[in-house]
Protein backbone atom coordinates (compact mmCIF):
# COMPACT_ATOMS: atom_id res chain seq x y z
CA UNK A 1 0.00 0.00 0.00
CA UNK A 2 0.88 3.65 -0.94
CA UNK A 3 4.81 2.01 -1.78
CA UNK A 4 5.47 4.72 -3.83
CA UNK A 5 4.86 7.57 -1.14
CA UNK A 6 6.54 5.64 1.62
CA UNK A 7 9.80 5.08 -0.66
CA UNK A 8 9.81 8.78 -1.07
CA UNK A 9 9.25 9.92 2.35
CA UNK A 10 12.35 7.14 2.99
CA UNK A 11 14.45 8.59 0.28
CA UNK A 12 14.38 12.13 2.34
CA UNK A 13 14.11 10.38 6.00
CA UNK A 14 15.27 7.42 5.91
CA UNK A 15 16.12 6.73 9.92
CA UNK A 16 12.19 7.75 10.48
CA UNK A 17 10.56 4.36 13.05
CA UNK A 18 7.69 2.34 11.62
CA UNK A 19 5.23 4.20 14.12
CA UNK A 20 6.39 7.39 12.91
CA UNK A 21 5.85 6.47 9.41
CA UNK A 22 2.16 5.52 9.63
CA UNK A 23 1.67 9.18 12.27
CA UNK A 24 3.08 11.12 9.00
CA UNK A 25 1.20 9.06 6.53
CA UNK A 26 -2.20 9.39 8.46
CA UNK A 27 -1.54 12.93 7.71
CA UNK A 28 -1.99 12.70 4.38
CA UNK A 29 -4.86 13.48 2.31
CA UNK A 30 -5.72 11.71 -0.90
CA UNK A 31 -6.63 14.12 -4.02
CA UNK A 32 -7.36 13.42 -7.52
CA UNK A 33 -6.87 16.04 -10.37
CA UNK A 34 -7.78 15.83 -13.91
CA UNK A 35 -5.22 16.48 -16.72
CA UNK A 36 -4.75 20.55 -16.81
CA UNK A 37 -6.44 20.61 -13.66
CA UNK A 38 -3.86 23.24 -11.14
CA UNK A 39 -2.68 22.24 -7.93
CA UNK A 40 -1.06 25.81 -7.35
CA UNK A 41 -2.44 28.48 -8.96
CA UNK A 42 -0.02 31.91 -9.49
CA UNK A 43 -1.63 34.57 -7.01
CA UNK A 44 -3.52 32.19 -4.22
CA UNK A 45 -2.00 30.92 -1.12
CA UNK A 46 -0.27 27.09 -1.32
CA UNK A 47 -2.40 25.53 1.62
CA UNK A 48 -0.33 22.13 0.85
CA UNK A 49 2.58 20.21 -0.30
CA UNK A 50 1.83 16.81 -2.04
CA UNK A 51 3.65 13.69 -3.18
CA UNK A 52 2.90 12.36 -6.69
CA UNK A 53 1.63 8.74 -6.27
CA UNK A 54 0.02 9.17 -9.77
CA UNK A 55 0.53 11.09 -12.83
CA UNK A 56 2.89 13.86 -14.71
CA UNK A 57 3.34 17.69 -13.21
CA UNK A 58 4.93 21.14 -14.41
CA UNK A 59 5.25 24.40 -12.19
CA UNK A 60 5.52 27.19 -14.24
CA UNK A 61 5.50 31.07 -13.91
CA UNK A 62 5.93 33.99 -16.03
CA UNK A 63 9.10 35.14 -17.71
CA UNK A 64 9.58 37.54 -20.27
CA UNK A 65 6.02 38.04 -21.18
CA UNK A 66 5.64 33.75 -21.84
CA UNK A 67 5.06 30.51 -19.75
CA UNK A 68 8.27 29.07 -18.55
CA UNK A 69 8.59 25.81 -17.46
CA UNK A 70 10.65 25.55 -14.32
CA UNK A 71 10.35 21.72 -13.85
CA UNK A 72 8.01 18.64 -14.07
CA UNK A 73 7.32 16.18 -11.59
CA UNK A 74 6.43 12.80 -11.76
CA UNK A 75 5.46 9.56 -8.95
CA UNK A 76 7.45 9.76 -5.70
CA UNK A 77 8.09 13.25 -6.14
CA UNK A 78 7.29 16.28 -4.10
CA UNK A 79 4.62 19.15 -5.80
CA UNK A 80 3.99 22.74 -4.83
CA UNK A 81 4.84 26.22 -4.41
CA UNK A 82 6.92 26.01 -1.55
CA UNK A 83 7.76 29.26 -1.06
CA UNK A 84 4.54 30.35 -0.84
CA UNK A 85 3.44 27.23 1.23
CA UNK A 86 6.04 28.30 3.63
CA UNK A 87 5.65 31.65 3.88
CA UNK A 88 1.74 31.34 3.49
CA UNK A 89 2.15 34.47 0.85
CA UNK A 90 0.35 34.17 -2.77
CA UNK A 91 2.04 32.06 -5.15
CA UNK A 92 4.51 33.16 -7.84
CA UNK A 93 4.25 29.61 -9.68
CA UNK A 94 1.46 27.54 -11.19
CA UNK A 95 1.51 23.83 -10.70
CA UNK A 96 -0.35 21.81 -13.46
CA UNK A 97 -1.20 18.35 -13.78
CA UNK A 98 -0.53 17.05 -17.28
CA UNK A 99 -2.16 13.80 -16.95
CA UNK A 100 -5.12 12.43 -14.66
CA UNK A 101 -3.39 12.09 -11.69
CA UNK A 102 -3.54 10.94 -7.63
CA UNK A 103 -1.43 13.21 -5.17
CA UNK A 104 -1.29 12.59 -1.29
CA UNK A 105 -1.73 16.26 0.35
CA UNK A 106 0.01 17.49 3.35
CA UNK A 107 -1.97 20.47 4.68
CA UNK A 108 0.32 23.51 6.11
CA UNK A 109 -1.88 23.18 9.53
CA UNK A 110 -0.99 19.53 9.57
CA UNK A 111 2.79 19.99 8.94
CA UNK A 112 2.67 22.51 11.91
CA UNK A 113 1.28 19.82 13.95
CA UNK A 114 3.73 17.25 13.33
CA UNK A 115 6.42 19.92 13.88
CA UNK A 116 5.17 19.53 17.77
CA UNK A 117 5.35 16.15 17.69
CA UNK A 118 8.96 16.28 18.41
CA UNK A 119 12.39 16.15 16.70
CA UNK A 120 11.70 13.34 14.05
CA UNK A 121 9.06 15.30 12.52
CA UNK A 122 11.79 18.77 12.94
CA UNK A 123 13.99 16.35 11.21
CA UNK A 124 11.89 15.89 8.34
CA UNK A 125 10.49 19.09 8.22
CA UNK A 126 14.64 20.47 7.52
CA UNK A 127 15.70 17.77 5.28
CA UNK A 128 12.43 18.43 3.43
CA UNK A 129 13.38 22.33 3.36
CA UNK A 130 16.54 21.11 2.54
CA UNK A 131 15.96 19.05 -0.50
CA UNK A 132 13.50 21.42 -2.25
CA UNK A 133 16.40 24.39 -1.88
CA UNK A 134 18.61 22.22 -3.95
CA UNK A 135 16.05 21.15 -6.33
CA UNK A 136 14.71 24.97 -6.56
CA UNK A 137 18.81 25.92 -6.64
CA UNK A 138 19.49 23.02 -9.64
CA UNK A 139 15.84 24.57 -11.64
CA UNK A 140 16.91 28.28 -11.41
CA UNK A 141 20.52 27.86 -11.72
CA UNK A 142 20.32 25.89 -15.09
CA UNK A 143 17.39 28.19 -16.52
CA UNK A 144 19.94 31.48 -15.71
CA UNK A 145 23.24 30.03 -16.91
CA UNK A 146 22.46 27.25 -19.16
CA UNK A 147 21.55 27.74 -23.45
CA UNK A 148 18.90 25.84 -24.32
CA UNK A 149 20.90 23.31 -26.11
CA UNK A 150 22.84 22.83 -22.95
CA UNK A 151 19.58 22.00 -21.23
CA UNK A 152 17.82 19.83 -23.42
CA UNK A 153 21.26 18.07 -23.13
CA UNK A 154 21.15 17.71 -19.54
CA UNK A 155 17.21 17.23 -19.65
CA UNK A 156 18.17 13.66 -22.13
CA UNK A 157 20.90 12.53 -19.19
CA UNK A 158 19.14 13.27 -16.14
CA UNK A 159 15.19 12.55 -17.32
CA UNK A 160 15.20 10.80 -20.74
CA UNK A 161 11.66 9.31 -20.07
CA UNK A 162 10.96 13.18 -20.50
CA UNK A 163 10.75 13.45 -23.81
CA UNK A 164 8.54 10.31 -24.40
CA UNK A 165 5.89 11.25 -21.60
CA UNK A 166 5.17 14.58 -22.65
CA UNK A 167 3.88 16.65 -25.31
CA UNK A 168 6.85 18.45 -27.52
CA UNK A 169 5.34 21.55 -26.56
CA UNK A 170 5.99 21.42 -22.71
CA UNK A 171 9.79 20.67 -23.57
CA UNK A 172 10.12 23.91 -25.34
CA UNK A 173 8.15 25.80 -22.76
CA UNK A 174 10.92 23.94 -20.13
CA UNK A 175 14.14 24.83 -22.71
CA UNK A 176 12.63 28.48 -22.74
CA UNK A 177 12.19 28.02 -26.70
CA UNK A 178 9.61 27.53 -29.31
CA UNK A 179 8.68 24.33 -30.58
CA UNK A 180 10.46 24.43 -34.50
CA UNK A 181 13.79 25.85 -32.17
CA UNK A 182 13.56 22.72 -30.52
CA UNK A 183 12.98 20.69 -33.53
CA UNK A 184 16.64 22.60 -34.99
CA UNK A 185 18.19 21.45 -31.86
CA UNK A 186 17.02 17.97 -31.87
CA UNK A 187 18.30 17.38 -36.04
CA UNK A 188 21.66 19.09 -34.60
CA UNK A 189 22.26 16.68 -32.13
CA UNK A 190 21.08 13.80 -34.54
CA UNK A 191 23.55 14.56 -37.33
CA UNK A 192 26.30 14.63 -34.64
CA UNK A 193 25.67 11.35 -33.47
CA UNK B 1 28.46 40.39 24.58
CA UNK B 2 27.70 39.02 20.67
CA UNK B 3 24.53 40.60 20.61
CA UNK B 4 24.53 40.73 17.00
CA UNK B 5 24.81 37.18 16.64
CA UNK B 6 22.35 36.42 18.88
CA UNK B 7 19.43 38.53 17.93
CA UNK B 8 20.46 37.10 14.30
CA UNK B 9 19.54 33.67 16.16
CA UNK B 10 16.56 34.70 17.69
CA UNK B 11 14.95 35.93 14.64
CA UNK B 12 15.29 32.18 13.51
CA UNK B 13 14.53 30.55 16.52
CA UNK B 14 12.19 32.68 18.58
CA UNK B 15 11.19 30.17 20.58
CA UNK B 16 14.98 28.86 21.65
CA UNK B 17 16.07 28.57 25.47
CA UNK B 18 18.45 30.82 27.28
CA UNK B 19 20.28 27.17 27.41
CA UNK B 20 19.99 26.39 24.21
CA UNK B 21 21.42 29.54 22.94
CA UNK B 22 24.24 29.26 25.44
CA UNK B 23 25.54 25.88 23.68
CA UNK B 24 24.42 26.74 20.29
CA UNK B 25 27.03 29.94 20.94
CA UNK B 26 29.42 27.96 22.43
CA UNK B 27 29.39 25.67 18.80
CA UNK B 28 30.46 28.87 16.88
CA UNK B 29 33.94 29.63 15.99
CA UNK B 30 34.91 33.34 15.72
CA UNK B 31 36.98 34.19 12.59
CA UNK B 32 38.46 37.35 11.08
CA UNK B 33 38.95 37.95 7.30
CA UNK B 34 40.96 41.17 5.62
CA UNK B 35 39.21 42.55 2.63
CA UNK B 36 39.47 40.83 -0.26
CA UNK B 37 39.54 37.15 1.59
CA UNK B 38 37.39 34.32 0.73
CA UNK B 39 34.99 33.01 2.83
CA UNK B 40 34.39 30.27 0.27
CA UNK B 41 35.67 29.33 -3.17
CA UNK B 42 33.93 27.89 -6.03
CA UNK B 43 35.66 25.17 -6.70
CA UNK B 44 36.16 23.70 -3.00
CA UNK B 45 33.82 22.55 -0.56
CA UNK B 46 31.90 24.64 2.15
CA UNK B 47 33.01 23.37 5.68
CA UNK B 48 31.24 26.76 7.21
CA UNK B 49 28.31 28.46 7.39
CA UNK B 50 28.81 31.93 9.39
CA UNK B 51 26.90 34.83 10.70
CA UNK B 52 28.28 38.45 10.41
CA UNK B 53 29.65 40.14 13.29
CA UNK B 54 31.05 42.96 11.61
CA UNK B 55 32.18 43.76 7.83
CA UNK B 56 30.28 43.25 4.58
CA UNK B 57 30.42 40.21 2.00
CA UNK B 58 29.01 39.36 -1.36
CA UNK B 59 28.24 36.24 -3.56
CA UNK B 60 29.49 35.44 -6.92
CA UNK B 61 29.18 33.55 -9.54
CA UNK B 62 29.90 32.71 -13.36
CA UNK B 63 27.45 34.01 -15.37
CA UNK B 64 27.61 35.02 -18.94
CA UNK B 65 31.67 34.48 -18.73
CA UNK B 66 31.91 37.18 -16.21
CA UNK B 67 31.53 37.99 -12.63
CA UNK B 68 27.98 38.17 -11.22
CA UNK B 69 26.88 39.01 -8.04
CA UNK B 70 23.94 37.73 -6.34
CA UNK B 71 23.99 39.16 -3.04
CA UNK B 72 25.64 40.62 -0.33
CA UNK B 73 25.56 39.90 3.12
CA UNK B 74 26.25 42.83 6.25
CA UNK B 75 26.19 41.96 10.07
CA UNK B 76 23.83 40.03 11.52
CA UNK B 77 23.43 37.62 8.27
CA UNK B 78 24.25 34.25 7.17
CA UNK B 79 27.10 33.97 4.44
CA UNK B 80 28.13 30.67 2.75
CA UNK B 81 26.99 28.24 -0.25
CA UNK B 82 24.40 26.48 1.69
CA UNK B 83 24.07 23.94 -1.49
CA UNK B 84 27.86 22.93 -1.25
CA UNK B 85 27.07 22.93 2.84
CA UNK B 86 24.41 20.89 2.75
CA UNK B 87 25.93 18.45 -0.10
CA UNK B 88 29.17 18.88 0.51
CA UNK B 89 30.11 18.78 -2.58
CA UNK B 90 32.34 21.87 -4.58
CA UNK B 91 30.85 25.38 -4.18
CA UNK B 92 29.62 27.12 -7.14
CA UNK B 93 30.19 30.30 -5.70
CA UNK B 94 32.23 32.44 -3.86
CA UNK B 95 31.98 34.58 -1.12
CA UNK B 96 34.54 37.80 -0.57
CA UNK B 97 34.77 40.22 2.31
CA UNK B 98 34.45 43.46 0.94
CA UNK B 99 35.47 45.17 4.01
CA UNK B 100 37.41 43.74 7.17
CA UNK B 101 35.37 41.63 8.35
CA UNK B 102 34.62 39.22 11.37
CA UNK B 103 32.09 35.99 11.48
CA UNK B 104 31.47 33.38 13.81
CA UNK B 105 31.54 30.13 12.19
CA UNK B 106 29.35 27.06 12.40
CA UNK B 107 30.80 23.85 11.36
CA UNK B 108 29.00 21.19 9.54
CA UNK B 109 30.57 18.46 11.94
CA UNK B 110 29.11 20.62 14.60
CA UNK B 111 25.99 21.16 12.69
CA UNK B 112 25.58 17.60 12.40
CA UNK B 113 26.28 16.97 16.17
CA UNK B 114 23.47 19.79 16.92
CA UNK B 115 21.07 17.55 15.19
CA UNK B 116 21.32 14.36 17.19
CA UNK B 117 20.59 16.92 20.50
CA UNK B 118 16.64 17.28 19.80
CA UNK B 119 14.32 19.06 18.35
CA UNK B 120 15.33 22.65 19.20
CA UNK B 121 18.42 21.84 16.98
CA UNK B 122 16.79 20.40 14.34
CA UNK B 123 14.12 23.16 14.24
CA UNK B 124 16.82 25.37 13.98
CA UNK B 125 17.97 23.56 10.83
CA UNK B 126 14.55 23.42 9.28
CA UNK B 127 13.86 26.59 9.59
CA UNK B 128 17.55 28.56 7.97
CA UNK B 129 17.02 26.14 5.36
CA UNK B 130 13.87 27.36 5.17
CA UNK B 131 15.00 30.99 5.51
CA UNK B 132 18.16 30.84 3.14
CA UNK B 133 16.02 28.95 0.52
CA UNK B 134 13.17 31.99 0.37
CA UNK B 135 16.70 33.82 0.44
CA UNK B 136 18.46 32.31 -2.47
CA UNK B 137 14.78 32.29 -4.47
CA UNK B 138 14.14 36.05 -4.07
CA UNK B 139 18.00 36.52 -5.43
CA UNK B 140 17.89 33.96 -8.39
CA UNK B 141 14.26 35.33 -9.45
CA UNK B 142 15.12 38.70 -9.33
CA UNK B 143 17.97 37.77 -11.83
CA UNK B 144 16.07 35.97 -13.88
CA UNK B 145 12.83 38.13 -14.14
CA UNK B 146 13.96 42.10 -13.45
CA UNK B 147 15.46 44.39 -16.05
CA UNK B 148 18.79 46.12 -14.34
CA UNK B 149 16.62 49.32 -13.79
CA UNK B 150 14.00 47.14 -11.50
CA UNK B 151 16.83 45.75 -9.49
CA UNK B 152 18.22 49.10 -8.84
CA UNK B 153 14.82 50.48 -7.82
CA UNK B 154 14.33 47.35 -5.44
CA UNK B 155 18.01 47.53 -4.29
CA UNK B 156 16.83 51.25 -2.98
CA UNK B 157 14.38 50.34 -1.37
CA UNK B 158 15.22 47.15 0.80
CA UNK B 159 18.73 47.85 1.23
CA UNK B 160 19.62 52.00 0.48
CA UNK B 161 22.66 51.64 2.99
CA UNK B 162 24.49 49.41 0.52
CA UNK B 163 24.28 52.06 -2.30
CA UNK B 164 26.34 54.13 0.70
CA UNK B 165 28.60 51.92 1.79
CA UNK B 166 29.83 49.74 -1.18
CA UNK B 167 31.61 51.07 -3.93
CA UNK B 168 29.85 51.74 -7.83
CA UNK B 169 31.30 48.72 -9.37
CA UNK B 170 30.07 45.90 -7.13
CA UNK B 171 26.55 47.51 -7.30
CA UNK B 172 27.21 47.37 -11.51
CA UNK B 173 28.18 43.62 -10.86
CA UNK B 174 25.01 43.21 -8.95
CA UNK B 175 22.82 44.65 -11.53
CA UNK B 176 24.18 42.38 -14.16
CA UNK B 177 25.66 45.62 -15.82
CA UNK B 178 28.81 47.95 -16.24
CA UNK B 179 29.34 50.95 -14.59
CA UNK B 180 28.49 53.73 -17.36
CA UNK B 181 25.47 51.70 -17.61
CA UNK B 182 24.51 52.33 -14.00
CA UNK B 183 25.58 56.31 -14.11
CA UNK B 184 23.18 56.19 -16.91
CA UNK B 185 20.32 54.87 -14.71
CA UNK B 186 20.96 56.94 -11.96
CA UNK B 187 20.73 59.73 -13.96
CA UNK B 188 17.94 58.95 -15.56
CA UNK B 189 16.02 58.08 -12.44
CA UNK B 190 17.27 61.17 -11.03
CA UNK B 191 15.41 62.99 -13.82
CA UNK B 192 12.19 61.63 -13.29
CA UNK B 193 12.02 62.80 -9.29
Amino acid sequence: MFSIIKQSLLKIMPSITEEGMAFFMSKLEHRTLAKHDLFVKEGQVARDMAVVYKGAFRLYFTYREREQTGHFMFEGQWIGDYESFLTQKPAANTVEALEDSEVFCLSYNNMQQLYKMGAQYERFGRLIAEYVYLVAMNSYKSLLLKTAEERYLELLETQPHILERLPQHYIASYLGIRAPSLSRIRNKLAQKR
